[in-house]
């Protein structure tokens, strides 16, 4: 796996990547320890926001709660093993980005580190807390967004459940003259 | 488009349909009144509950809330144009079901109708509210799920903003063998 050059990318079209439902993996660090959790239950919550199950059962929850802040990384579907393994271990037992060989990059705004290998990074801050007990639901603001120029959109991974998976097919614009001017202005 | 035969499906596997990310068509009725409103921001919240994001804006929003109740129904691609024009109008207009002549069949538990032409529908309460007015957060509790016996795994639409969609693609269990028995075992 190639470490992906990437460049900044607006915080506000981060839908394009991640409304489609893609499994992503979240990178967090808290005092000197980093890890990485594989996630499929996320949605945007308005155009800069993440909604997401943070379980408490999940070693990464300590980390992000501690330091309010995680890294939501896109894997490309060549990364699908590497994924699968992350999402099959604990941050208990493991250094994950040592026993996958991913390489920790700096990000911006937040300490927790990018994932290099991955398409794109999210930089998020947890903003919103008060249903993580009873529905371990987190919300994050997006402050900053970096995304590999090409291909213009990745082949993505989405779990069913089970061990079943979907990869993204055909991309398309054909419904877009259906569409209100209103309903294109994004912000 | 053809009304899909549904058969009682467990309402703990709807992740199947969901978490890959599609867009739902989410029905509901209060009053005498029935709408329907097409939903990219959703996710999983356990097995059994979906979050989503219901903007105040939005005219199904007085439905749900006053009902406490709405049915997500996963439309395949064959319904694409309909879903777009679903939502590229409000039900404060015109009368959605007999727009797009759309059959109202009735559910189980619940008194909003599913959609007779899509390949599955989830009936849900509303339980949680309490993040509604500052995230436009809903939480679902699904209390019956319907699901149309073939294909196993319906094409769907998944959206990426601005008039841009994907398709979704190939099915496969490759990465099964990866994974441990403990996280392969659903509730």
């Amino acid at each position: 796996m190639a470490i992906r050059k990437k460049l900044d990318f607006p915080v506000d079209k981060v839908r394009r990547f991640l409304e489609p439902g893609p499994i992503v993996l979240v990178s967090s660090a808290h005092k000197g320890e980093a890890n990485i959790m594989t996630m499929g239950w996320h949605m945007m919550d308005a155009y800069d926001a993440i909604a997401c199950y943070i379980w408490d059962q999940n070693h990464s929850r300590a980390l992000i709660r501690g330091s309010r802040e995680c890294v939501f990384n896109i894997p490309e579907v060549s990364m699908a093993e590497t994924v699968v393994r992350i999402g099959n271990c604990s941050g208990r037992d493991v250094d994950k980005f040592a026993k996958f060989g991913l390489t920790k990059l700096e990000a911006t705004e937040v300490d927790a580190p990018l994932i290099g290998e991955c398409f794109a990074s999210f930089e998020c801050r947890l903003i919103e807390t008060s249903l993580a007990r009873r529905y371990s639901l987190h919300i994050f603001q997006v402050v900053k967004a970096h995304v590999a120029p090409s291909p213009k959109l990745p082949k993505t991974i989405h779990y069913r459940g089970d061990g079943r998976f979907m990869i993204s097919g055909e991309e398309t614009t054909r419904w877009r003259k259906l569409f209100t001017p209103a309903m294109l202005a994004d912000p």
